[in-house]
């Protein structure tokens, strides 16, 4: 599309955590049109290894100019209390947090401090939770009755992967998502122990944690995990259903994508979209989609 | 969900137009909880066949009482003229508008009568455009560089059909959509021919009507149309792109559905939705996914 985005004003997006999906969000920041790179934040700011000389590293966002909107690509477990730091500054936030069962909570703290401080939160975004829920949403509107099957990978789980790390003795790890059908998973988790842990003791760790006590968790100690990675990912999301009173109403969607990248680019178009909304904290489901777009709502009618 | 909507004061709709489009939607109202059927509007208010007799049939919507959202169910060509009656009565109104290069100045024309008289119109939602539409946007966003091709059928398309029943010489006639891939599509039209018109004639108009002027068209002429009949249809939606600096990032999105009863049930999910939003005029991609489902928000954050 040929936008002219010159004579626009720019806008001005953090990246908060520079592990694998914050690399990948300063690529889809690059490739945007409408965005320029404030800087990254991360505890170090002295290892700017990767990062194009041009882009300040600090290691905290007030040392940073003019930020409209920060991307938290942190550990779940650390989004709420960078996503506080952030709003009660006016700065927008956006996330990928991705404990399920947590999310409503987390919506409503933000979603108090956000309107005290006139500052927007998107949270949960990326690509499921996230695009995927969108998916969910629609599919439940268009057949109200019926059953969704949400089938991920085989692929590395980012979220799973970083619960297993933090995880005493572990030294590195990946964690695998096997769909087994009808939106049931095995875990299949690979780890390099530390020295002085016994291995048994920290399989059982991993299998008691709230990412991973629901499902079949197989722990396999290697010798090197980095040599299992690859960061495909995948999603089959079926649901069969009732529109009005026609039965057998039948619906499917399918990824086959690199991960981070894909959260990453999601977490961008949030972060655009978060700049359109009224100050509040939202979930994907709740934010137009066209507000994930660039540029006017009216440059995008022909995908109607 | 158990939802309790008993409480709540339901949205009245009247269905505008009974075709097959008007009788599905009339069933999605009712499978509805938070509706209630104010009417339905016709030209002939005499020929009940079909309708519940608790249900009023009126030539005009002006009989009815308290109309909060007219659907309207008539051929694409009329959806103007009765949207503008609407909403000058403050009526809000939801229509599935399927001519794909009018559908922004249509949304400029409605947007302008709707802000007047603080009522809201959501147009071309059916499910292409409509829930399709909302599939597109969302894999644009979240691989902005690509191509994505929308493949329909085999199956019969409503816009088609009516196109052609409205071309002189037309006893009754079927479209059928065939894909053949990248978005390219055959169309195959089958006809009775009305006594005193000339088979060739009427084929050479249909042919040069602008739904089928740019498809491969072969239209054939038969003995019963209504034999030929089934309602299912299909989609094949695939995006092959670019998530940040990643490529071959890989989305299909596939339904197999009846198709007047997916786009009845759409209707009716917009309709709902139209009551939530701020006057104007909007396309599907410009409303939040979950004001479509019924309810508070909140107790949708499941899906997320």
């Amino acid at each position: 599309m040929p936008f002219i985005f010159s004579k626009m004003k720019k806008i001005r997006a953090a990246v908060v955590g520079y592990g694998n999906i914050g690399q990948y969000t300063l690529e889809a920041l690059e490739a945007a049109p409408d965005f320029e790179i404030a800087g990254v934040v991360r505890r170090d700011a002295s290892d700017r290894k990767g990062i194009a000389e041009c882009i300040p590293v600090v290691d905290d966002i007030e040392k940073l100019d003019d930020v409209d909107v920060a991307i938290l690509a942190t550990p779940t477990r650390k989004v709420e209390e960078n996503a506080v730091k952030c709003l009660e500054k006016g700065i927008n936030t956006v996330d990928s947090f991705d404990i399920h069962t947590k999310i409503a909570e987390l919506r409503k703290n933000l979603g108090k401090v956000a309107k005290e401080h006139g500052a927007v939160s998107i949270i949960s975004a990326g690509w499921d939770p996230g695009s995927d829920s969108v998916v969910r949403a629609l599919l439940e509107a268009v057949a109200p009755k019926g059953i969704t099957y949400t089938n991920f990978g085989p692929g590395m789980s980012m979220g799973h992967t970083v619960a297993v790390k933090a995880i005493a003795g572990v030294k590195a790890a990946l964690s695998m998502t096997i769909p087994v059908g009808t939106g049931i998973h095995r875990r299949m988790v690979y780890i390099e122990v530390l020295p002085g842990y016994d291995f048994n003791e920290v399989a059982a760790a991993i299998k008691a944690d709230p990412y991973f006590a629901s499902d079949e968790t197989h722990v396999m100690q290697v010798e090197s995990v980095d040599a299992l990675k690859d960061m495909g990912h995948g999603v089959n999301l079926v649901r069969k259903g009732v529109s009005g009173k026609t039965q057998n109403q039948l619906f499917e969607f399918d990824m086959k994508i690199n991960n981070p990248a894909l959260t990453g680019q999601v977490l961008v178009c949030v972060a655009r979209a978060a700049m359109r909304q009224q100050p509040g904290c939202y979930t994907m489901i709740e934010v137009p989609v066209v507000d994930l777009l660039p540029g006017d709502r009216d440059q995008w009618i022909h995908l109607v």
